[in-house]
């Protein structure tokens, strides 16, 4: 559904679900990182109105899970550790083309994957987590994530012929799917 | 009592109020770029706890003061220009000391400042621009200024002894002053 060509593998799930000290903090600077990107997106294009527009909405709604996810941190007396990186998203972006508007529907289409991705860890985290409050955070964001992954594509179908956008997805998705299989063993989102 | 040590000069006011083309894109670019710096100062101290929850804070409300000024622009039918750059910031942020922690405190006496001249700006905007709806607009900003200014201080003395945040400031103030009056006569924010 989410058009992912593979599955996170088991060992992910078995890896993050008992250490909520690194995977939240890895997590917060996923969802602030989400908020500089969108920011970033608009930036760069100020004459496309309608990715301004929600891409501005995005950032605030990344943030706003980034203060929840710091809300977690703190009902468990966790510091917020410093960022500990993302091999997976730097990995997606080197496949950025490097001339526009390509490179715009490149951008769009990594971040419908990084959303797509997001969406189904947060489905296993919801439901192998221990927590119980944990498992419904991870529920209620495993929605937005779907919607965001649409509104990426929606965007990238607005700019750009159906077909081109189609086109590219399938390659992307393919690549996405080779970087998630080589992913370090670490006990972060994108591990 | 902003602790301003220079006015801006008449001839800006003059410049830009009937010029609400040029200043609203140059001002939304401001609102989003205070959004970034706030991001920017959570991402590099991640263990300053009261920092990081005002900085998420203040992100969102920058982004949703950028989002108001585009509805301006809308309004006006007028486009999102690319962001015409800010000297004054730039010219600021080179008097950053780099070493930290006096870094931090530099960064936080800068912000400070920066939202103490906007008050100023808006304060003005507010009494001369023609269109009666930029004037309220900049009245509801300018309180927001304010408080910002306040809470950029109010940091500062929270993580450094109280003397040296106002030795700091008084040194910043003079700086400041004398970047506002050499700046280049153009109609933006921070001309």
């Amino acid at each position: 559904m989410l058009g992912l060509q593979c599955e996170s593998n088991a060992e992910w799930i078995a890896r993050v679900k008992d250490n909520s000290a690194l995977l939240l903090t890895d997590h917060a600077h996923c969802e602030k990182k989400a908020s500089v990107m969108a920011i970033s997106l608009m930036s760069r294009y100020p004459e496309r109105a309608e990715l301004v527009d929600a891409m501005a909405e995005l950032s605030i709604e990344e943030m706003s899970h980034f203060q929840m996810v710091v809300r977690k941190l703190k009902e468990r007396n966790l510091p917020l550790e410093r960022d500990p990186g993302d091999n997976y998203v730097q990995a997606l972006f080197e496949h950025l083309r490097k001339n526009e508007p390509l490179r715009l529907l490149d951008k769009l289409i990594v971040s419908s994957l990084i959303e797509a991705r997001s969406c189904e860890r947060f489905q296993l985290l919801s439901e192998h987590t221990p927590e119980d409050d944990l498992k419904e955070f991870y529920r209620s964001l495993l929605a937005s994530e779907a919607r965001h992954r649409n509104l990426f594509l929606k965007l990238a179908k607005l700019y750009f012929p159906e077909e081109e956008v189609e086109k590219r997805l399938e390659e992307m998705q393919a690549i996405e799917a080779k970087i998630v299989r080589s992913l370090d063993s670490k006990a972060v989102m994108h591990g």
